[in-house]
């Protein structure tokens, strides 16, 4: 399969089309950007290990009943997967406070929730992502009720599938973002990508960061984390 | 009944005992505060207006099935009230953009929602009254679940109930705080107060603010704005 016109540039990937309406070509770029674009720089290998990892989780998803985009890996950096419309959402889930959600609640990072929490964010660059909730959701009409009762059950199960994947190669997940889309016959699949770009992933032993929050707060050692994590899934 | 001890004094209201365990006594101020107490003044008149007005919603509330905190209106500024421990949590109620939603979603003040939009703020000065969900609330056990679903139902009632009131008075209720409390025996009631401190009002014609949000910003003729509430009301 042949990539076509670029129909879209982000900032971690490109989208092409391919001779099918129904599927596209995602290129994964070595690109990183944070706070929203303000950040930039390169992470060299990333895009083949995203592109590599997001496969094999989302094939890990797919077996145990998650409907996701990934069709299939052509090279390194590229895969197919089904063209969705995509619902403008970041849908996160959170097992232990970090990032905002410990600015938001004044929680150190490192404390457990009691039960994991979903955010909403609206996909809008304009708008800083803001938080949102079902009323807005709906209000807004930006997915429909059916739609959101998909994607709370489908993030939950998602959670609980990767919390125990990880937990066998000694990594807390302590949260990650994800990206619904609906494919042509109206299926809500899970899209985008599962990364160190888009999980925080931390060791279980010694706690150490083994993701985009190297890049994002100066930490160094970022292309060793996305390594090592791509090490212990196997993919090298 | 008579005051004992003061309890608490908030922005703009204190509380006292009573020689009932089950009651107290809350005293409205004309003090006023915005921006998270960073603006701070008085408005002639409010402490008794609000007092009245409060409680002859609470009164209407009560006759459609809402349960309140409301007991007995002993002076102009002064009512007996159920005591109760306060659910930590605003309960925010819009029909039209206005205010932080504005700003949120970048939708001009005015904007209608297709449907009631109803946020939950964390009460906490100290991290800024900040926006949060249901899965938020039962992670940190702000309230369970059950009563969450009774505040969101009695929120989107109170709604109703308020909107075809106030059409009546020639007044469109742009968005309102609310704020839910559980008696000694488990009853969720409704608390706190409902007056122009705590919703939006615009005229229906001119669209002329009639609330707090005159203080706020600055608008001049806060006064005349509470009083014209109050004879819309024919509380005067």
């Amino acid at each position: 399969m042949k990539k076509l016109e670029q129909l879209y540039e982000g900032k971690a990937k490109k989208v092409f089309a391919t001779d099918d309406p129904n599927l596209v070509i995602v290129s994964y770029k070595d690109d990183a950007t944070a706070l929203n674009g303000k950040k930039r720089g390169t992470i060299a290998g990333k895009g083949v290990i995203n592109n590599q990892m997001s496969n094999h989780l989302m094939k890990m998803l797919e077996k145990n009943g998650i409907p996701t985009h990934f069709v299939e890996e052509i090279s390194g950096t590229d895969t197919v997967v089904k063209k969705v419309e995509i619902v403008p959402l970041e849908v996160i889930v959170r097992n232990v406070a970090a990032g905002s959600l410990s600015k938001r609640l004044g929680l150190p990072e490192g404390t457990p929730m009691r039960k994991p929490v979903i955010e909403y964010c609206y996909k809008c660059d304009a708008l800083d992502d803001p938080m949102v909730n079902e009323y807005h959701i709906a209000a807004m009409g930006w997915a429909d009720d059916l739609t959101m009762q998909t994607i709370a059950k489908y993030a939950l199960k998602i959670n609980k599938l990767l919390l125990a994947y990880f937990k066998k190669l000694n990594v807390d997940l302590i949260d990650f973002k994800i990206e619904f889309g609906t494919t042509a016959d109206g299926t809500v699949v899970l899209a985008d990508e599962i990364s160190p770009d888009t999980c925080r992933f931390w060791d279980s032993t010694t706690h150490e960061k083994l993701d985009k929050d190297r890049f994002r707060r100066d930490m160094g050692g970022v292309e060793e984390a996305y390594e090592e994590m791509a090490h212990r899934l196997q993919l090298d």
